[in-house]
Parts: structure tokens; C-alpha cells; sequence
């Protein structure tokens, strides 16, 4: 495997800003991620539908893999024995890793969580585990992730200032453990603070600050696009980032529509992964320039034309409307192959954009001119 | 689409023999066809989790298409509409055909058969369909197919010494219908005729002899490789191959495990398709120089060792087999993905090997060379 050792620390460098947007990368030992940056989802070990080259091709500099996915399967003590997750997954460049905190709680069996952390069963085969704030940055330097995670308690929206407030405390106190634990692992790897707080502003607040207090490379912002109208969302990041410092970087977990994605930029978000492009190029959804387009619908049966003629992507460019609606029709593993890899390349293509327009001052045009596009909605078949 | 306009007319070149094997060409307007060939299984338009380019890529000079899937989606007329098949499907070297008898009989529902031919309901809405000897040609024209195939009658093993001769001459009448309808064809695609006669010598003489007559630029060998045993199947061969003239392909339908293809080339076939290489690789079974390896197993979890280091494909060589198997454990769709593009490898390296060894008069001694190779079996575990 290649390994291009450009820098032996982590760090970020923040090149230039346009409003509250931020044009930047990441450093790390294993390559530069160049931010604002989206980060396909590698779930349990692969880009689902996508070899490892090609989601590299359109432009990725890092993925995110699942902690709770691969504890379970494949086992973190097996990948440190095959050489680490890079390694094992064929991506040589940066990975991050969630805390697997946030899947126990959407997947696991019989969970129970305390002081000292959560205790689960495998939703797969109901083997008892135990993941704390020790246990899970362990388990992500096992697995060799460069940008780990702290495990942190997100509470589903609604609920009561009490309890997100008792939840975002305890996060606190997690993140310092998970601070200490981390200070076992090789220079050159990250371990971000939690943001959390739910849609209580002064909350927010308490929760970035504390955070800052402790003191992190960077900072995630965890517990929004759980359901919550966009707006509060924004509210949120409004209030959290101008606590936050210029120098680390900002990554909004789990977000998101390329909408949620340009909006968050604006408010000076750097880093986002999400399931979107991947999951819905699954089920027949397609992201481009025109908006999103859904290939199960018949008006696509006789239609010759790609999804975007002028798109740099083959998946996009050179295959007929006609033939990925049949694919999908017929459950064909290509139709989902394809449909992934038009939505990566849109979701990179965007992210390109919004750098180029960051580091030429014209981000607010930009974000009108690509919202236009998606306005227009797709050109009407023949 | 890039088009290669080497010949306006369908033939075959043979250019070497070793024993019975022969080394040739298929000379097509849309390219040459290096036999033997393997042709790998496009059933509805797409090879099952591969690109195009790659199957190209592997050294597949021609693909199969399956009348019976494409005729009731996307419907031929649809295909014809945007294009034909090889536009559709973004594949312009040559395809074949078959005639989609033999899936009406295993798939359709409310079959019934008649002189004039087979009227059956689509297995997936129900759809009423009649396919007669000349709506067959009609279709496969539609579609643009380079090699056709007559509708025939395959007759399921074991069956009465009578109702094969009935199927059989059945099978002539409508190889001569199915010749008289494919005069309508642009020139340079070619219809093969059928040999059938089930596991009775004399009747696959009779039929094989029956089609000379009527005369086809290929012939090819139906109901083999249908349940009984490989010596019968190779039996037939050493009795129709003979018969067949010289100086026309001979393809051996669906066919089969590397061991028939080779057995069946030093019998005088030029021609095999068959669903093993990339069904196998959506069900975690890989083919390989040293035998067939089950991915499943969990002796594969903890091996850092590619499927084999020496081979040219980046699937079976960069790749461990711990992750292979992680990937089939988890139902991961690269995991079929890597599968099948190891499985499509292997089989067009055999081929690849086989005309090499046929060209250097040298066929006996590497077949069993091969058979060496997968008899010793998988190299064990550490």
C-alpha cells in the first residue's frame, strides 16, 4: 500500500474565508483532505457498490467508517491483526471513525447505558458488548483510524431541556476520558470533541465551550439533522461555531442533502459525511446539477439521454436513461453501481465547486447559481 | 459507440488444430471472436455486477444475451427503438443470442406448445407472449444480436428414445422456418441451427445431420450440461462434432465448469457461455488455478493472502481473502462485485491459455497441467 508521509502532526490550515465559509485542509500522516470536504460513508469496510479507486478518482480524501459495524464484524482486534482498516479496506488515504455511540443507539439490542458507558447486544448475532469512552477510542486505534471520535450520548429530538442538558454533561465528562485514553495512540492521529446540546441554544453553547476548555485538534457537531427542521439545524451552527476555533476543524456529523451541505458551508462548517448519495443511489435516486431524479419512474423507459451530458462522470455521462431505468427495474446490481457512483461525483463535484468559489470570493453567487439549478428541476423527457 | 467495421460478412477461420482442438476466428462486422471463446452471461443487458469496459477488459470478445428476459423487459422493440442492444448496453464488440425457448420452459408460466410454436405468460406480470420460430428471428433482429439462434425444443433428461426423436424433429422443422425468416437480416450476422437429440447417439446424429442439410454459417449443441453425467455429454460431442463441417463454429450451449469447457474443446467446440463464473461469484464460491475456494468459510477470516498473487486481475490479487470474506459475510455488494470479476478472469484466462496451448500444438500436455493445478487444490490456511 502507498503511503505519502506529508506530515507527521495533525493539523488544519485555514487558507482563506469568504463570509463565514472557510477554505482549508486537514494535514494528516496518511494525506490531505481538502475542506470544505465530504466524506463517503465506508460503513463496514467498503463504499457500498464502489471500489476503493474509484470513490478516490472523484475526488474523496477521506471516508468514514462505522465503529459499531466493525466491532462487530469483521472485530477490531482482527483488522489491527490484518494491518490496520486502510489496509484491510484497500484506502490508503485518511479515514474517521464515529465513536459507534450513536449506532448502538439506533441498532443495538438491550442497551443500557451508565456512567461508565453503554452495554449492548449485537444486533446481528446478540453477543453482549461493552463500549465506553476508553473502550471505543481503543477500538478505533485498533483499527488505525486517523480522525477518531469521542463517544458521546445523542438524545432524540424532542425531548426536555433536562434531559439533553444531563446528556451533553455527560459527554463532557466523556470527552475528558476520551481524551486521556487517546494519549496512548501515534502522533499524527486526531480525536474530536462532540458538540451536542439538541435544539437549546444556550445548551449549545454550554456544550462548545466546555469542550473548548478541554481542548481538542477538532471539534464535531453531533445530534442535528436527526429530524429537526433545517432551520434549526443552521440556529445551531450559528450559535456553535463562532464559539469554536478558527484554527481546528468543524465536522457536522450524519449531514447531509447537498442544501443542508452548501448552507452549513455558509456557516462555516469544513468537514460532512452522510449516507445520501450512497443509500440513495440504492433506491433508484439520482443527485445532479437539475436537482434529483428518480429512475423508477416510467418517463425514463424510452428516454436515450444520460443523467448529465456534461458530467465528468462515465456513470453519469454515458449510460441512457432508458438503461439505468431498466437496471433498476430488473433489481440489477449495476443500476445501483452506477446510481452510487453519479452521486458521489455529484456530492465531490459540489464540494470542488464550493472550494473554488471560496478561494475566488464568490461563494454567496455560487450557492444562488447551484440552488438555481436545483430550482429548474430536470429537463422534461422527449 | 465505436464501431469496427473489419468484415461486411459472418465467417469462420481456423487456423490451427491439436487433436480435435481447433484454434479460429469468428470474423463479424462488429469484431473478431478468438476461439475457443468464453462468453460471459449478460442475461438482462448487463453482466451481473461488472462494467462493460471491464468485461472488455478481461478479453471477452462477445457476450450472451437472454431473449427471454429482454423480450419482456425492456421488450425488443424498446431495445430496437434506442438503439439495439449493444447501444443499450454500452457493449459494441459482438453479441449472441439465444432464442429464449429454452427459458420459456424453465421460467414462463401456462406453457403450451404447438407445431407452430410456444405461447407462455411472462413469470413476471403475467403478460401473455407468443414465440414462434419467425418472432424468435424477429426479436433477436430487433435486438441487434450478430449470432442467433432457431427456436428449438430442449427436452428435459431422462426422457423417452420417442419423445426426443418428436423435439428433435420438431426442432429441424422450425431450423428451417427460423432460416427463411432470418433472410430478412442485414448481412453479417449469422443464425445458427440447433443440434439436439437428448442422450441418444443415433438421434444426435439425425439432427446433426438434418441441420447440415438445411446448411448454417454455425451450428450449435443444445440439452447438454442439463443433469447427466459429463462422459454422456462428452459422448455426444465425439458423436456431432464430427458431423458438423469443418469450416463452421461449434458452440456448446451453457456450458459449463472449466473441466467440460476443456474436455469439450479437445473434442472440436469453439464456443461456451454459461451463468457459473458470475453466479458463483454472487454466492461467495471463486474460481481459481488451483480449484474452486468458498469464501464462506471461516477459515478465510484471519488470511491476509490474496486469491492468488500471480494473477493478473487486481480482484483476485490485492484483495485478502480475510476481507473477501468479510465482505461475503456481510452481504456486501463488492463482495459479489470482486467475485465475479475474479470468476469472469479466471475463466477467460483458461480460454486464453487454451488457444495458446492449441497454437503451439501443445493442447494435451496443458490440459493436464490445468488438472494438476486444481486437483492439488487451495494452498491451506497459515
Amino acid at each position: 500500500m502507498m503511503h505519502q508521509p506529508l506530515a507527521d502532526e495533525f493539523r488544519y490550515r485555514l487558507h482563506a474565508t469568504d463570509g463565514a465559509a472557510r477554505l482549508g485542509e486537514v494535514v494528516t500522516p496518511r494525506g490531505v483532505i481538502r475542506t470544505p470536504a465530504f466524506m463517503p460513508v465506508g460503513t463496514a469496510a467498503t463504499v457500498k457498490g464502489m471500489y476503493p479507486e474509484q470513490v478516490r478518482a472523484l475526488g474523496a480524501d477521506i471516508l468514514l467508517g462505522n465503529t459499531y459495524h466493525l466491532m462487530l464484524r469483521p472485530g477490531a482486534e482482527r483488522v489491527a491483526a490484518l494491518g490496520g482498516l486502510h489496509e484491510f479496506m484497500r484506502w490508503p488515504h485518511p479515514i474517521l471513525t464515529d465513536s459507534g455511540g450513536f449506532q448502538v443507539m439506533s441498532l443495538a439490542a438491550l442497551r443500557k447505558m451508565t456512567e461508565k458507558g453503554v452495554t449492548f447486544r449485537s444486533h446481528i448475532d446478540g453477543t453482549y458488548y461493552e463500549l465506553t469512552p476508553e473502550r471505543s477510542v481503543e477500538i478505533q486505534g485498533l483499527l488505525g483510524s486517523d480522525i477518531q471520535m469521542q463517544l458521546d450520548e445523542c438524545v432524540r429530538l424532542p425531548a426536555s431541556g433536562e434531559e439533553i442538558a444531563r446528556a451533553l454533561r455527560l459527554s463532557l465528562r466523556w470527552a475528558e476520558r476520551s481524551k486521556k485514553a487517546f494519549e496512548l495512540q501515534p502522533k499524527g492521529r486526531a480525536l474530536f470533541g462532540i458538540v451536542q446540546g439538541g435544539d437549546a441554544p444556550e445548551l449549545r453553547e454550554e456544550s462548545a465551550r466546555g469542550l473548548v476548555d478541554i481542548g481538542f485538534p477538532g471539534y464535531s457537531i453531533g445530534g442535528l439533522a436527526v429530524g429537526e427542521p433545517q432551520e434549526v439545524m443552521l440556529r445551531m451552527l450559528e450559535v456553535v461555531n463562532p464559539i469554536l476555533p478558527t484554527d481546528r476543524p468543524r465536522y457536522l456529523m450524519g449531514v447531509g442533502t447537498p442544501d443542508d451541505i452548501i448552507e452549513s458551508v455558509a456557516r462555516g462548517v469544513d468537514m460532512f459525511d452522510c449516507v445520501m448519495p450512497t443509500r440513495s443511489g440504492r433506491h433508484a435516486l439520482a443527485f445532479t446539477r437539475f436537482g434529483r431524479i428518480n429512475l423508477k419512474n416510467a418517463r425514463h423507459a424510452d428516454d436515450p439521454r444520460p443523467l448529465d451530458e456534461e458530467s465528468d462522470c462515465p456513470a453519469a455521462r454515458d449510460y441512457s436513461r432508458a438503461y439505468l431505468h431498466h437496471l433498476v427495474r430488473c433489481d440489477e446490481m449495476l443500476g445501483s453501481m452506477l446510481l452510487t457512483w453519479v452521486n458521489l461525483a455529484y456530492y465531490q463535484h459540489l464540494m470542488a465547486g464550493i472550494r473554488a468559489a471560496i478561494a475566488e470570493g464568490r461563494f454567496k453567487a455560487f450557492k444562488a447559481e447551484v440552488k438555481e439549478g436545483w430550482a429548474r428541476g430536470d429537463i422534461p423527457a422527449r
